[in-house]
């Protein structure tokens, strides 16, 4: 096999890295902290959208474009949401370019083509978009809103990570408005649970619902509900959140609705988003040190037929067993690709497809077809069987279904064992260190607290479950009265 | 009716900008040149987008993403396509902004976070992708690489218009390597078929197949392919290019192959792109002083149905009736709404479905129920008829159908009718001032008398047909031998 994965136990970071890369995901750029998304990696991300997006629209939600930039003056309106993006933004700041007086064939910035007012390059849209749905509100007969956006955004990240942390990445950011406080809630918590249901049952990624402490929160928001998912090396991953935003925009951009008594107030927001980060939460989840395993409902290609043989008779009888095998399973909408390319050996593209991580590969010899079976190798589970041609399709399908079955069923044992509860600091400081994971502990309640334990133990609080147990307990590190033990673990 | 349109006759480009913002489908943003791509328009524009998806997947390419940002260093490498952009690119110098120190609650750009090699945001990709090639193009057996990107881009325009002319807009962006220059040849010619195969098809619009004189290529191009509309006002409209941009590219960024032969040899290339400026055209082709006419094909809502009642009894009756049109209706993959909203008149509905260019319109109300029929009407000829509700749902396909080839008919007949015979100066300037549209007139071949009747006449040639006839003549403007007409046209 040519290409050499560094293995978890060796380097857990470059094993991932050697994935992104070597498996076609993606690849680096000649822009700082971008990356180039290659085609095998943007077929996934768009079996992940295209889920997504129907998810969106049998919610009610619509889609609509806003503008790449921000003018600075909308940009800083809300205040909070401001101070949150300002220290990592892009900044336009001229609009032409011109050739360079002294060197030929070289272009400086026109110092001419100022801009009398910078843009910002968005990190997120509630500024751009709430200063345009005050045209679009007047009453409450326009409200809700419910609107989506596909978009690319840019933040500048001092520390990149392909898909788990990049300065431009891919995104969908809801933003909605509505009349009152309590269905603003609710629609930030019907799209959490949307953001579940997809983690959960299309990309096999156990996820536990919770809500953010103060410090953790989304810039500008009143309440942030996330999901968080656990990876391989025990650290955690925050998947999606979903903002309550109060009336904080509302306020900021002076958008106010007459109600059915003709009383104004101003309106009530979400918005929520997930993004290519996603990518880089499936890779590190599921993979292992032979390559990828992709979860079959998103999987670019689920089945992959790698023919073995010798001379053209025989290939010329398992291509016509071939096309009919793949006609039935694209009748099941079962995406299939028959690699009989003649440029490599079964062997090389065996390893080829186990990096992929495509779910399942059939291989068909000239005795197989004999016999009337092909070889079925799972990807997940690196099993084989002989399995009969008669009914192939049926059982290809059940075993998609299998596979992932058992990707959520071994990611979730993995992050249940990997839930431990600390009562002291030694206690708390051994788990992270050694066993890993999320560690469910007292906290005092108070920012101070839960930015020494951060300062300390490198952990954060990745979260308040949703409905947690109430518990009387004393803080881990201050020893003061608690109520309730909250999710810590180091994160990504 | 509330929203009053500016007729053609009275302001030709106020009714369309009144048809773009009260059909819907966009709004001006904050942002100087950017608009807002309201729900309406965004769906269109996704049905347009999917169609288009699909087309290019079945020539065989695949979609990847590549980044918003091109290094300076980058973007002048291929010098004619530098100097073609330079003048109107959107720079990013800086990547932070920090408090105010003067002013309480605002941000300005920090000084000491400039950017050591100013970013472009890209106003096309063929730097950044060719520099990100270069990695993978070995050998002969890494081409094709047939690469599509849905992306926006950044040109900052001095005039701008919605849709037509934007500083931000969505686009897609085939980028495709080849071996040799025939193969590449083929591509581009392919690609402008594909788009012809759209643009006729879909968006029932006529166009005309040809190339760009070297004064109208596209930056960095060896020869330009381009597709174009005429509009109801008499200006062509480019509504699609395909660029062969021979060994360019490659050569700016030293990108070779090893051919079968072991031979190095610079890659061949081409580009083709279409962008939500084919709204504009579709809106400027068909519409009329009512609203728009959107074709039925990619139209967001290709039926609508207003009930006409009093009362909750007529009102439950008709319910029941239209929930199995619907029913029916949803079976033949017809987009259907049922606007029962009890917020306005039936009147009101039908001008706004008028406005919207939603093609068919049912009206049902209680007498129609009793007489088992339904009254339709067709946005394109605005004529009404009652049918039958048994076997409505097949009329309203054929009806589809039959409204679809209608306004490509009479956007052809439209546009056959204006494509015009020049052969004198004066000749050429009547037509343009008076009956409009494409002239068909003799033209020397030299850049500079090209120049000068863009000068004069204000009209630009917008192609040479694809297998143009050739025929001895003298060119309009200065008489000297010329061996083909060319189209010329006042153009958007």
């Amino acid at each position: 096999m040519s290409k050499e994965i560094t293995s978890r136990q060796q380097d857990y970071s470059q094993w991932y890295n050697d994935l992104i890369l070597k498996g076609g995901l993606a690849d680096y750029s000649a822009v700082r902290g971008c990356m180039v998304i290659k085609p095998y990696g943007f077929a996934l991300w768009e079996n992940m959208r295209d889920v997504l997006d129907k998810m969106f629209k049998d919610t009610g939600h619509v889609n609509a474009y806003f503008p790449l930039f921000v003018p600075k003056s909308l940009f800083e309106a809300e205040e909070t949401n401001a101070e949150g993006f300002a220290k990592e933004c892009a900044i336009v700041t001229h609009y032409r370019l011109k050739a360079d007086p002294n060197i030929k064939g070289k272009l400086i910035v026109d110092p001419e083509a100022k801009l009398e007012e910078e843009l910002v390059v968005r990190p997120t849209s509630e500024a751009i978009i709430w200063n345009t749905y005050k045209g679009w509100i007047q009453s409450y007969r326009d409200l809700p809103i419910l609107v989506n956006q596909w978009a690319n955004v840019v933040r500048w990240e001092m520390r990149t990570r392909l898909f788990l942390r990049t300065a431009e990445f891919l995104w969908q950011e809801g933003h909605t408005a509505h009349a009152t406080k309590e269905e603003a809630i609710i629609e930030t918590e019907k799209m959490l649970d949307v953001y579940a249901d997809f983690v959960e049952n299309w990309m096999a990624l156990p996820v536990i619902k919770g809500i953010k402490t103060p410090n953790e929160r989304f810039a500008g928001a009143d309440e942030t509900y996330c999901i968080e998912a656990l990876m391989q090396d025990g650290k955690a991953l925050q998947a999606g959140t979903s903002h309550f935003l109060g009336q904080n925009f509302a306020k900021a951009f002076d958008v106010k609705f007459s109600d059915m008594h003709n009383k104004l107030d101003y309106v009530w927001a979400t918005s929520w988003g997930v993004s290519t980060r996603l990518i880089g939460g499936l890779v590190m989840a599921h993979s292992d040190d032979d390559g990828l395993i992709l979860p079959p409902k998103i999987a670019p290609t689920q089945v992959v037929i790698v023919p073995i043989y010798k001379g053209e008779t025989e290939k010329n009888l398992i291509d016509e067993k071939v096309n009919s095998i793949i006609q039935q399973l694209k009748q099941l909408n079962i995406r299939v690709k028959y690699d009989d390319s003649d440029n490599a050996r079964p062997g090389w593209k065996f390893a080829e497809y186990e990096m992929k991580g495509v779910p399942i590969r059939i291989a068909i010899g000239a005795r197989d077809l004999a016999n009337n079976v092909a070889e079925i190798a799972r990807r997940d589970t690196k099993e084989k069987t002989s399995v009969s041609l008669d009914g192939l399709s049926n059982h290809i399908q059940n075993l998609l279904q299998t596979i992932q079955q058992n990707m959520f069923d071994k990611a979730k044992a993995y992050r249940d064992e990997h839930i431990t509860n600390a009562n002291t600091w030694d206690e708390f400081l051994q788990i992270l260190d050694n066993k890993t994971g999320f560690v469910n502990a007292h906290w005092d309640g108070t920012p101070e607290t839960e930015e020494k334990i951060k300062e300390l133990a490198k952990a954060t609080i990745r979260c308040i479950p949703l409905n947690n147990k109430q518990e009387e307990g004393i803080c881990i590190l201050t020893g003061k009265p608690s109520k309730q033990r909250v999710l810590f673990a180091r994160a990504y």
